[in-house]
């Protein structure tokens, strides 16, 4: 598919008996070529073109991005330029910030780049931000960080690729709504309030000048439309990018994190909901939890004869902690192996010395200090573990409630997408043994990488993307967890290992056995 | 008819079960009352809606404007909001700027004011104008001057109508191709340089903010498209207040000045053209000659007998000058009393001791030095007189060409209408007696004032006018007169008084009779 951004025009001269404006000429043609009757163009730029276009012999080179009621004529320059005209995926994550950059002649990726949020001095999650956003200053100050950052992030990518930040014509932004609401400099206070209501759900294409990027001037920024306070843009692009809006069949996406956001449907109908799902799911739960990175324990098989532990760290190194996939694959070994029972609680006759009270609090080692580059044991409490519980066990609840809502059992969804980074790295095979996943057949989960990104990326790639964003956020109907009765009593039932109800996780009772 | 601009709107207060954001929900509700899908909202007032809306209620006041695919959401203040919201019509001319104040509730006239365009400092025309925008700056310096006299203007304007700038909303410009080109700031060197080609035919609607003019920030400003270098948004608002466009009938309008403007046409086509009339017809040709003002000569009656002058001075002051009506009479009257012949010559035997020599070139005293505020004779020379001539035949001969053009012969002209401020003085049976309009019965004239801020004005006062405008626009064919050949022998035949064919003049045979 070629994309339109980019249309090269060659016009008649104007002549004594074809006497139109330079700007009408150009926009003439132009809107014939893109078949469309409304094209803006900036008055900045109107200011150049009687140069450009006779400096050019009248045949141009024009960058056009499409708003959602007309197309925008961002800049012309001479058709020879041969200047790469770029554009930019933004991931806008509350941790991390991904960038990937793309050749807007054929949409292919020329590099990506990630940097941590910089709000996360100000705070970590999202709460933090929004109550320090209501200090003097503090909602510019939170701006500034995002696009101080990002305009860092821009130019050291530019630099590493040989390009010019001016070279930067569309940007496309999702993030969750929270994180594109300060990204905009728009007071988040209501999202956190009932009855949550965010500032704008739908924003308007913005130009980069409005925002203070030090991209094009001109360029355009597409920011994803959120669907709630709790369920953002970056969920928009996630389900633009699986493609479940417009398949026959039934798919369930499920975004797992601090929050867990679900989206299930298909080319008729859309039905999402969010709800926290706590820190744990993303290895901020124990002490010694972290994000992944080399060192990082990432996979664990623990022996079910010897209970000896098997660690596994990103890029084979000493290991320095463990993240959440690795949370996730503990506590599910530990569980098979008997270690902790249906209730999460260490079983000393089968832990044996590898149980130590620190503080009054029960540990289990998980690499003993002298096997450690911390230079002490890395071990897991049982508050880590309780905490884990009540996250798969609110992960499992949002699940069953929405199935339930639509009256579809699991079994009948062929295709359960994980989205995120973090999902990427998560072994189902672990995450149904402690009840987080339902008991389906591996083969049918599938992990998205960062659909986030993947779907900013997409939108840059064709102008029927808008269309199909504005129609998905707008199809989509949310389920507000907040006002759901049955989900407290689905959330108690879901706090055992791995259910309440066992026969819904037989796979699980055949490991055990 | 009530105009759409002003909009209160009440909303449901948001709640668990309906959480759209504010922004989207004030728009659909604003959508579904202005029967649009396009309703654009700028950022900066997006920051503001969740404070407003709450304060308010959820009962605002919507100011809203049309732009050309969609509606622009302009402010939004609280619904018991009593100040005065008001629009601008503004008369950009050459010489001189006219506002008009309105109130944009009811559409009714708060007040008018005028200035000296302070471009004057740098040229009295276009063409000098035109050439100092070619200098370093010097297209910067155009722009400074008219935008800061706007400024100074509306500050003086809104303080002696106890408003603020910042309650000025919307804005409507019309002034000829160079003068909206410096304006904003669009270089007009390609307007005098064959093939006369304007940077924009239609520019967009504007924000305030974008031209530097000290309003609301935020308040549009629609400026009047232009047909062609020559044929500018004056005209296209002219033609909107004579309503021309919108007749069975066909009449012609004609904006009498440096240059003549004409337009010919009824509700199914519109035909215009323009030419280089001089300076003549303005007063600017001879030494005592000035625009309109106290102790300024206006009228002028010659007795046919005595040749006794009887002037007439606005104010009846003791006369400083003669304005380009006051030379037409002048003219009308020296030739029907035979004191200039067909050729213009002043005829010694009748004119007499009235006659002087100064410099080599014969002078008429038209008021004596003791009689005159100036301290000398007010006088027309031959040079005058000469240059007269080529002026009223040339914008003969325009009349002519346009309508020969379209094969309608004079009489077939039911209404014709003078334009512009300066028009509005012209006695048309002595702009018919030295040959300069055709000789239709008096009562066929119809003078339209200034038609140019009456367009203006219209454009405020409804939506549908924008779509107006730009079909009238599009709906003129436009007649190069630089390219016509028979241009030229009908100058030639149209250089005397009141033409070679006097049998064109019939009334003006009986008059000299």
């Amino acid at each position: 598919m070629k994309n339109p951004w980019i249309q090269t025009i060659s016009l008649t001269p104007p002549t004594l008996q074809d006497n139109t404006a330079d700007t009408d000429r150009l926009l003439i043609a132009l809107k014939a070529r893109l078949n469309t009757d409304a094209l803006h163009i900036d008055l900045d730029l109107i200011k150049k073109l009687p140069t450009i276009m006779r400096e050019s012999n009248y045949t141009v080179c024009c960058i056009v991005f499409k708003d959602r009621h007309r197309w925008v004529l961002v800049d012309v320059t001479s058709a020879n330029d041969a200047r790469v005209i770029a554009g930019l995926a933004i991931d806008l994550g509350t941790t991390q910030v991904v960038l990937r950059l793309l050749d807007l002649r054929n949409g292919r990726t020329i590099n990506e780049s990630a940097f941590d949020n910089p709000q996360e001095s100000i705070g970590p999650d999202i709460l933090a931000r929004i109550h320090f956003a209501a200090r003097q200053e503090g909602l510019e100050k939170l701006k500034a960080l995002i696009i101080d950052g990002l305009n860092t992030a821009i130019l050291s990518l530019c630099e590493d690729n040989q390009l010019e930040p001016q070279n930067l014509y569309m940007l496309a932004v999702a993030g969750n709504t929270t994180m594109t609401h300060l990204f905009m400099g728009l007071d988040p206070r209501w999202i956190i309030r009932e009855p949550y209501i965010p500032v704008v759900n739908t924003p308007e294409i913005l130009k980069a000048q409005t925002l203070g990027l030090r991209v094009h001037p001109r360029a355009r920024v597409l920011i994803f439309p959120n669907v709630a306070s709790y369920f953002g843009g970056d969920l928009i692009a996630g389900i633009l990018f699986s493609e479940i809006y417009q398949n026959d069949e039934t798919a369930i996406l499920v975004d797992v994190g601090t929050n867990a956001e679900v989206v299930l449907g298909n080319k008729n109908w859309l039905m999402a909901c969010a709800g926290a799902a706590g820190p744990a799911l993303e290895g901020g739960v124990t002490r010694m939890g972290m994000t992944a990175g080399p060192g990082v324990i990432d996979q664990i098989e623990i022996d079910p004869d010897s209970h000896e532990i098997r660690i596994h760290t990103i890029e084979a190194l000493t290991p320095i902690g463990i993240c959440g996939s690795g949370v996730i694959d503990l506590a599910a070994q530990l569980f098979l192996a008997g270690m902790i029972d249906v209730r999460g609680r260490f079983v000393p006759e089968i832990c044996g010395s590898r149980l130590k009270e620190i503080d009054g609090i029960l540990h289990l080692v998980v690499v003993p200090a002298d096997q450690a580059a911390i230079g002490a044991d890395l071990t897991i409490s049982q508050a880590d573990v309780d905490s884990l519980i009540r996250s798969k066990a609110a992960m499992y609840t949002i699940l069953k409630t929405i199935t339930a809502a639509v009256g579809i059992s699991f079994d009948k969804l062929d295709t359960f997408y994980i989205a995120g980074t973090f999902g990427s790295f998560i072994n189902p095979g672990s995450a149904i043994s402690i009840g987080m996943l339902p008991d389906l057949p591996l083969k049918r989960y599938k992990s998205l990488g960062n659909s986030c990104l993947g779907g900013a990326t997409l939108a840059l790639t064709s102008d029927n993307y808008l269309d199909e964003i504005d129609d998905i956020r707008n199809r989509i109907t949310y389920l507000e967890l907040n006002v759901n009765q049955e989900f407290m009593n689905r959330f108690s039932a879901a706090k055992f290992l791995p259910h309440t109800d066992p026969k819904r996780f037989p796979s699980v009772e055949i490991k055990k056995t």
